[in-house]
């Protein structure tokens, strides 16, 4: 990357990098009565380890989560970059649809996150084309999720870093119960396209995303499902606007309005269908302040409604900034939500109260 | 690595360097009839870190590894050169048995494997003789196996890599019941001798290998066990054939027939008692086809058979290729097998259907 | 380290450093029939990962060990030196407490570490005085213990590397039962001061240490807890002295005399009150025997007495000696005790028998 025209031995870059993240968080909450008690609890997060790089030109990129209550590999590919503009990657890569990477800049993503439809990552194939001629397209193939589907050989369904749906929900059912009835999405074809535009200093991407896929109950096909979105992501000097508009629906053929999700070693519910809406502002400033470099504010806003399941709408209200100093990013997030998952709910809760969370999120990059 | 020319000091190569393998898997099997309906499943195999390398003249070697359903520590072990001739290690490292460092080419090994007896680690003491005037010599004694033997204080005895017995099958038990009679090895000789003979470009190690410990209940010693095998192991240009015939036995108290086995968070049954022969051919070709740099074809056979609980032979034939291609190694196997675990059997099952798995496992190893 | 005095340009030491280390241990024990029936056990320790170094002035510091029946974070905090002497530290650091970093020389720590006053570690915020004009000081606020408190989301409140009270035992309750009155520490203030002292060859620390929180049941406070300790540290040539003095006590509302503890995926108990008092001599001999290159040879020992559930002393005495060679370092022990956990007993036991361990740790460290 930094060569000089005149260097004339080749520079090889090949090598697997060591990084990770370590992270600890403090929350103070409205619904639970003994953390306000204890005015809040701090509590360790994560100790992360990515390998990153390449060994004759083929690239490897993964990561692994250790929890208090888990461990999860997020993503695991190796990747080749066989023309100047396609890359395919072959592994848990992370599912392309909507805002890319993240449709946030909270510690909490969107909404979307808990209904499988931000950083989602599953067993597959991608073929990626980078930017160029002003369009990007992003096509895959995922086998299943990344626990390896209904029959996967794991400790728990549930130990996984981002939502998949394990099960439908059968009359009687809890929404925190095991799942009853266990479900697999397999074989989903997905795509994300967007183009950029831009004009003076305002720069915009302007996207769609869609996938589809079966459900497998371990024995046969037991329905299908598919999702798709539409999205923008604008710059403006220091400013970034994000939206994004989508949909989701479960098919199964027993005709179940509602569905078990998995993750965080938790099991949890979610509607068969509904529709979301997200719209994320930040603004952005550079510091020098001591080992402070940078500051981002923001407010995130995200809403699921017209829910299958007749529950009550999830909306999550995040106003908070981010600070970067040296190693260490720290989230500091003033949460108002309703029936969501993290702050007193689940996404499939009925709800009417709008909880409250106060965090902070410690993290160390490297 | 920046010395100049001049510097006439030796190079120290102290330091412990990071290693590691990730890797991912998709396999389709004539046993599973959901597994054929999804026309296959791709899961997460493993996430491996690797440390190797010496401070100070004694030197280290260890790898763990990450999976959906265990953490295992496949070995880990300190080492030091004491002659120019022999090296001894200590602790969790692998019993000197048969071919070496496997018995096989393909990402299943061989049938010894699963009876423990190839790739088998264990925790003890072990000196090598390193080839010199064309002969080498392992001798080893193993404390027990490597969860600490029969009252190891683990989560689960059967969260290991590699295969051990974990108790005897009382009439009644069912084969991949938990042990109701727990065992465990201990105080194990083993030893292992190569002699190493050329003819033109042909190569051929030949060699014996023997085996002989305890086998203890907790409270007492209740029988004791050994095994034995010759192999031989040659090269002729890009050709390798490798031969062994094993033959094992556990001798409990009581009588037991069979024994329980515990790897990779499950509890399977072996014959108490039976004899093996395995014969592998494999074929390298180097190639420069973009990033594709070597390929090997092969063909690995197994046979474990005179099983002493009557059951019907296990067999596995395995046809396939590996290709290397930057860090990325990754074996196509089609594989063909009765009663072998991982291929829809136990190796003490007693069907007389022969199972088909084909099968990718997609490696990259730094 | 190594720059030359005409160097002029600032050196980067930015960067995160992997360390780690590896360790396997062998016993023979007085108070197992089957260990000594084998002629003891040698199992696998720990595989441990540290991460350690700097960037942009922000420090990280962090501890991972995986052992065959747990994964614990031992310690994972960043750092800010906000002045010459002054640093900060947020995360799951040491308490500060007594003689520092150990009260010990020998791997068994002393008995104070199994009533949680040595090398313990929490989730708080520590402003650290380095030494400076012969004194230093250290003042921590410790939200709660390193797992979250008594609310924490973890997979067993009993997976940790230091021990922290888990519940109050109610009549009824077995040593080693599942906490049924389930309790943890929060909001604790603890301080520590050091004053150096030295007459010639002689250097002497001096310290007085105290920490005082809240205990909580999950809904509302349910009693509180203090300790202190007086401290000295001598150094004289080769020898070394350390001697201790503690008393701690647990008031719980309910007014219960024994607490439950959790380490090592394993519940115990302790006295709610109790005074401890230790003495540790060592002595070091530097040497050049092939690798070897120092040894320390060590004499420790602890009691805890006045125990406020009417349970007989804790005792252990510790004869043994460290050899250093590369990055090898093993212990030799020789342990006799009395109610003392991992040597036969527990620290509310009531066993007038002295127990016998002979113990190896063999340990690499980088």
């Amino acid at each position: 990357a930094n060569e000089s025209a005149e260097q004339s031995a080749p520079v090889s870059e090949d090598g697997i990098k060591l990084g990770g993240a370590i992270r600890t968080n403090y929350s103070h909450t409205s619904y639970s009565d003994g953390n306000k008690d204890r005015t809040g609890d701090f509590a360790f997060d994560i100790f992360r380890l990515n390998l990153n790089g390449s060994i004759g030109d083929v690239l490897l990129n993964a990561e692994i989560r250790f929890f208090d209550y888990m461990t999860a590999v997020k993503y695991a590919y190796v990747g080749y970059q066989f023309t100047d503009d396609w890359q395919v990657q072959a592994g848990i890569t992370q599912v392309p649809f909507g805002n890319w990477p993240y449709n946030s800049h909270n510690w909490f993503f969107s909404t979307n996150y808990y209904i499988g439809l931000e950083d989602d990552h599953d067993l597959g194939i991608l073929f990626k084309r980078q930017l160029s001629d002003n369009w990007q397209l992003d096509l895959g193939f995922f086998k299943n999720d990344e626990l390896g589907g209904v029959d996967g050989y794991v400790g728990s369904r549930a130990d996984r870093y981002s939502y998949d749906i394990v099960g439908a929900r059968l009359p009687g059912d809890g929404i925190y119960d095991d799942p009853a009835q266990p479900l697999g999405e397999y074989n989903t074809l997905s795509g994300r396209f967007g183009y950029h535009v831009s004009q003076g200093e305002l720069k915009t991407e302007l996207g769609v995303s869609a996938l589809a896929g079966g459900l497998h109950n371990g024995q046969t096909r037991a329905g299908d499902y598919h999702a798709w979105a539409v999205h923008s992501n604008s710059h403006y000097h220091n400013w970034n606007l994000q939206l994004q508009y989508t949909k989701y629906q479960y098919d199964v053929d027993n005709g179940a309005d509602r569905m078990a999700v998995g993750a965080y070693a938790f099991y949890d519910s979610i509607a068969a269908e509904a529709t979301s809406a997200t719209v994320n502002l930040a603004y952005s400033m550079p510091v020098e302040w001591g080992p402070v470099t940078g500051l981002q504010f923001y407010n995130n806003y995200g809403l699921v409604y017209d829910k299958s399941d007749g529950s009550r709408d999830t909306m999550m209200n995040i106003t908070g900034f981010s600070v970067a100093a040296g190693g260490l990013f720290t989230y500091f997030d003033l949460v108002h939500a309703k029936n969501q998952p993290f702050v007193g709910g689940s996404a499939s809760g009925d709800s009417s109260e709008t909880e409250r969370r106060f965090n902070i999120n410690i993290g160390y990059y490297f």
